[in-house]
């Protein structure tokens, strides 16, 4: 998707650590037209494939797993990140490395929210080393769902996440796919 | 907002403490169909006031207010609850206190992304005791924006947060005010 690659030249900003810091349109500031851009393109993508609800991580990935989830006439679920006193016991849950953070997170779904009829569209805002999406996968397979694909909004292609979807043999759709990222310089795989 | 109370009615539940569980279309599996009708709701109360940028706070924030900012054609900014590695030195910051998780929460919002000339709508999912919305306003201030209004899907009258933000004379508008919440009952202001 053009868009997002030249929203991520001229808003994104490169920090430490291979860190692409897109705050100004996604992680703190959600640019409301870009994300229905998103949602019209995740859901042309997916649509016809029977999904019954979209799967996605709390905060960042609320926003364009909102807008694609009103194109497909869906509800969206979101795993929290740690437990809290409206968290029942009947959970399902699986944990994910944080490299942003530098912490492990558990990811909790309330069991009443998937069930095993349920045709699941993971939608994340990154995809870099795959552990918020192979939590997200191991929480679809405790609910017996099945995963219909997976939506990122930025991937970076170079780090080893896409790969590991790929040799699952998991669909997988990404608007923007870096291939390099440096302070000088950010290439997209077309 | 008679969808909204119904809704409560018919999908809520009563836990220990006074808290209204509303996971199944809010908190953590969020109905996309009645967002829309809170963007609608919420844009028309609060259309035709110059309003530039919606703030609200992560995580159950966001739906609500992304919806409203597509109406009213704005961006949507959340307040993050803790320091991340993409969070730099140059925010503002305010702390409030969650019944519902039991601590005490920072909240911190990049100072890029609000500027004095923004004329701000807050969003939240719940008005109790208003230590959220407190927060918020504390953020507003500390940037020289001007508040226009607070929108609140959720509204524990019997707490003290509506009659605060009343007192300081600011344009709360609830879609729901709960008045008696208990096991046995949940009685609406209409």
């Amino acid at each position: 998707m053009k868009k997002i690659e030249e929203i991520i030249l001229s808003r994104g900003q490169v920090l430490d650590g291979n860190i692409l810091r897109v705050d100004s349109f996604l992680n703190q500031q959600i640019d409301t037209r870009l994300m229905e851009e998103i949602g019209k393109e995740f859901s042309e993508y997916f649509k016809g494939k029977g999904i019954t609800k979209i799967l996605t991580v709390e905060s960042s990935g609320i926003a364009p797993a909102l807008a694609t989830g009103r194109r497909l006439s869906c509800d969206v679920v979101f795993a929290r990140k740690q437990k809290s006193l409206t968290t029942d016991d009947y959970s399902y849950s699986s944990t994910a490395y944080s490299y942003t953070k530098e912490e492990m997170k558990q990811l909790i779904v309330s069991k009443e929210f998937i069930s095993e009829d349920d045709k699941i569209l993971i939608i994340d805002d990154f995809l870099a080393n795959g552990q918020a999406v192979k939590a997200l996968m191991a929480i679809i397979n405790q609910s017996g769902a099945s995963l219909v694909g997976v939506g990122i909004v930025i991937e970076k292609s170079f780090q080893e996440g896409r790969r590991l979807l790929d040799e699952m043999g998991v669909d997988v759709y990404s608007l923007a796919r870096i291939s390099e990222l440096s302070y000088e310089n950010i290439e997209f795989i077309d």
